[in-house]
């Protein structure tokens, strides 16, 4: 019998609360670059390991360090002086038995690839500069992961999931998502790195972009403003969707038009300028920061699906919650902590503690035999949160 | 009139809470050693700036990055084959009017100096290489850096903070303070690299330490057992003056003496074979992770402590909150959020949220303006928060 | 009146020395390709300069360091484990007036398109990291730069040139040649790692060629002696244009087929796999390494053409020598010798050392007008080296 | 039998010839510090080697690239604003059997304290970052190496060495030898990089130093010019104990006093300030860069003493010359050249060439079995070379 806890709380609904903050860092934002390289080389990692020798090996390729280049932004134009640089940094197995890894280079590629994929506007032929220093894992672990059976925790270590998401942190989520894939497909000027600040007080949402605009797409200062309009409105419609309290969403409000500082740059993101980032400090793995939910410092990027249990418990237990919260009526919002117990097989874990506020009317004891079908389906299946990380189905950031 | 609320809030408080998880990445833990160095690397700037120009100016040294080295642990020796590369990234003012900061050697020095002060096995002159690329920060901040007045706010960004300690938190704490501080100075094979991981599970707290131990002191296996039974049992004395629910206390659980897979080390620290480390992914400012406690994922170390309202809010959160608790009869719990906005003096917050959970018998009405007194008057005198930091005062990990 | 020297000299004509030694670093040679991108990134940089502020600035980019990868050669395949690692280095003039120069983006760029050109299956996307850490150059010099007069000399240095080739250095020079622009795109196979060594014993010439081979393009061994069968037949056929002398040509002579140590590479290149390579070891700027000849140890590549006296001067004196050696009747050898004097115009070199050996029947002092016309046309017209340096007309390597 | 030959060649004596031309670049040159470096943690490697498994392994250190630092000099002090970033590049042997051994560790910390030993004013722990990528070197070569028989040729290459000196290469040497050893002592802001150029034109000698000065302890320009009065004074009685010709020397012809431009350093090189160096790029392992004689281009510092032939036979043959110019009577000019054959025991090369200019009156002939006789024992004692350079009693630039 797995150990699986279904208790209610008593905390105050997120809706209700008085202050509600939240956050999520762009696809181009520094930080969100160096999660996304980490997590795609990790994934290219998998993909390699299962083509030459049918298993995932063991490897972490969590800390893809990025030092912000220097850039000369310019309306119709402007240059990046002194490119991006980039170090991918981790461990990876290179070798099993007779079978070399191609490691290093396959990260280089992938890197270069996730780029090109996600930016129209940075060159990856010269403003960035990508070195590269994947050291060789532990070799005792080979054998481990070799094996074809359910891993052992690597750790004492836990994950954290909530659902459903407030207004406020769909909003932020949703804005981010829609400006960077449908407003920017329009707007060539609307650079990959956003940042979405979200303050509920009461009853008014305040919503904060922060958008890297593209110098070369724009005229004059007019031009800008006219681009910030746009994607306030676009913005603005979002939200809309998601909420019938007040909004009040403000644009780039460092700009200051009399000295001419204002977020224009060359490529779409700060990394052009100043602007350095690491992995793990932005977006949990739902794609949020926040503080008033409970967190887990883990980085969830680039670490390795098989057995890093702080990636798959953050992952299952988001999962999890959003699955209850869909399925389970009378189930206001659901708190999962998953702890793991060193040595184990990672489907066992030492507690999974399911923290529920009911809705009105509705109480937990009714709830639970639901909720913990939930619970033993996922714990059941947890190699399919591999599988979905391997095959790209898992957003980590 | 600043914007200070003080409400009720009703959650369970934290020590009726069913389950707790606390964390502290000791001193030699890879990510703290980064900590550690772009936070003495930014003191050590300030203080360059201070003595040359009478002013501190924008920097942000915050993304140092370790890449972990190669090494063969043996009992009675051992050797450190590759050595830990350290890459010191950020940004700095290298020269206002006509002053040069000798920026970049400074920040090596400090560097390598901040290693040699906190690793008694770690040898600076073979078995770490450290590089820099500290960038030149913006220009257009140097004006507003040498300024005398309340600096402005540089982003929408937030603080938070909380007091007392639990029961759990304390242990987690000291545990390793102890360890570091104590027991390393009487067991010299008790390496800097500590980990522990608290869980509170009802009345039973099980205390997990990993601790780097340095195979020079150690002669055999027995050895190495018995420096583990020295630090469980110091553990556990330290645990017991802070509880007296039930203890259990763990060291190095991933331990295979069958296979020899234990955790020895050349130097103390885990950094010296595979383990890389980042600034911001480990303790929050408070010296914890507590994923049961609102958290800002904001990497407070390395931050100037100037301008940078991640840092300043975050670490004048949890002071505000510490007196509050410490002073004000009839606190059980307080959080505090102080929420910024762009562009005004920092002394000028957008809001400061006062949560508290009253001891029993105690309105949150009568106990108001003794709180709002505390957070009034470190609002008064936020400039001191930068004086602890430059002197050493506060700690960011 | 320029200080030009004509002096007959009594040493033994090249051909009837005893023994003659010569040596040819292809193209994709590590040291080679160092030189090749420090030589492009210094034209890249004097276009842009002209671009953008019509003179071209100081700058010196030739520190190009090549660290090699790993690869795992196989016939009909094999894999780069380990990017190649190059590291750009040198100095530049970021910035002049108003006028920012884009110098290590633009470094980049040109590093990867010099690869891209210039080898068939070295892949730039995967196999090659490219760093840059190049320099601002000093302040100074910028002035001095942006003039249009006749630049001063940098340095006390010296240039030497000789012509025509002996026998041996034609034929050293011209396999490479012919192997990479011609035999080459006929059989993939041929590597672009070409390294000839020619020695003369006598009247015996014995010619040894290491050519990187690439797996991909090669079923077996028999493949692979089939290959080094064609090379052998066309470096023959090369070489008997230029002499009647006995010819003895040998190919990867360090090929062991007992044991597979052949020259196998995945890329084409040694720097795949532990061949490590610098600016300024290979080829003199006649394309050789003549050690029974007189030679400069200065780097010509990646300097800058304007005022390096070392690389003008070795360009100048080689030309001066090659057109003495060609129109001035009479004339077998001719060796030049070009002194700098620091502070004066490069026009105005200290002395032209002319040493020639006439032919049997000629007088040096009939020859040295015509000697001295050449050598004032080539000071005259100094300025030509530049523009043909620029256009890439003239090698350095 | 060994085939050595010995001819008499017709050249022109040295100090007959009308033009010569000699350069030494001295300790504290980026690139002699780059040969210093490279040589030495060759030499380090060589003795771990021996200690360990009492065999030299495969290893070349021949790469180490210098990226100069920035500073600003001032008299009475001046700073290092960005430190000198030295790469240490090469290949090494990292295990062999069950033995592993700290290749990157030791080339680290001997890199720190050959910086240490050989500069007074350069302080390894702020002013200076080295970083190390020295790759495992190519383990079929393993046994060959732990072979006790004379090793078998690496390559198909060659060695040049002559002697005696010429009075011009005397005081080219001697001047930056005695400046270093001994005025340095006594005069501290004498800097380690010292270049002496010597250009000899029929009976006059002209010396130019160029010789970084400290500013530290210089007051003023009065100062600084007192430092090159003795400077100058101090070499024109080293040169002068060497020749009876006209004797001309500078100091520091660059300097410009109106515009304050002098060769003034903070730390007594010219790498703190945008000299960047490379191996092999310096001396020739006579200590002297010849152009008017015959010279290899093969980097002698950092390359293996076991195998590597182009090192060993630089080595070899500039002993063999000066042991026969000091032994044998009648012998005005030697000049050695040795062939290798590849894969036969070094101590069997292909040829030995001994070309020799004799005294007036003597026969080559007559000298030819003394001659031979110097270079039979050294061939046959070969391995004398590799315990000198290993002792370091071998200087290789």
């Amino acid at each position: 019998m797995k150990n699986i806890l279904v208790e209610k709380i008593n905390n105050v609904p997120i809706e209700e609360q008085k202050v509600e903050i939240v956050e999520r860092k762009g696809i181009g934002h520094p930080d969100s670059l160096s999660d996304g390289i980490a997590e795609a080389v990790s994934r290219a990692l998998c993909k390699e390991y299962l083509r030459k020798a049918d298993a995932v090996f063991h490897h972490n390729t969590d800390e893809t360090q990025i030092v912000a280049g220097r850039a000369i932004p310019e309306m119709g134009g402007g240059e990046v002086i002194s490119p991006i640089y980039i170090l991918l940094v981790g461990r990876a197995t290179k070798s099993f038995n007779d079978i070399s890894f191609a490691t290093d280079t396959l990260a280089l590629k992938t890197a270069r690839d996730y780029i090109r994929e996600h930016f129209n506007n940075l060159d990856v032929e010269s403003q960035v500069a990508i070195d590269c220093r994947i050291g060789e894992g532990s070799s005792d672990l080979k054998d481990v992961f070799a094996s074809k059976s359910v891993p052992k925790s690597n750790d004492t270590s836990f994950g954290v999931g909530h659902a459903p998401f407030s207004e406020t942190e769909k909003i932020t989520y949703e804005i981010e998502r829609n400006l960077y894939n449908t407003l920017r497909n329009k707007e060539p000027s609307i650079g990959e790195d956003i940042k979405v600040m979200g303050l509920r007080d009461g009853e008014d949402i305040m919503i904060t972009i922060s958008n890297a605009i593209i110098g070369r797409y724009i005229d004059d200062m007019e031009g800008y403003k006219e681009v910030k309009e746009k994607i306030k409105d676009f913005a603005m419609g979002v939200a809309r969707r998601h909420t019938e309290r007040s909004l009040d969403i403000q644009v780039n409000t460092a700009d200051n038009y009399d000295n001419g500082e204002i977020f224009l740059t060359v490529t779409g993101t700060s990394a052009e300028n100043g602007d350095d980032g690491s992995v793990g400090r932005g977006n949990r793995c739902n794609g949020l920061i926040t503080p008033c939910r409970p967190m887990s410092m883990e980085a969830t990027s680039g670490k390795n699906p098989i057995n890093h249990i702080g990636k798959i418990y953050n992952l299952l237990s988001t999962q999890m919650a959003r699955e209850i919260a869909e399925k389970v009526d009378g189930v206001q919002e659901v708190y999962i902590k998953i702890l793991s117990q060193i040595g184990q097989p990672i489907d066992d874990p030492k507690a999974v503690s399911t923290q529920v506020i009911p809705k009105t009317g509705n109480e937990v004891k009714s709830l639970e035999p639901d909720i913990k079908a939930v619970v033993e389906d996922w714990l059941d299946n947890i190699i399919k949160i591999r599988e979905m990380v391997i095959a790209g189905k898992l957003d980590t950031f």
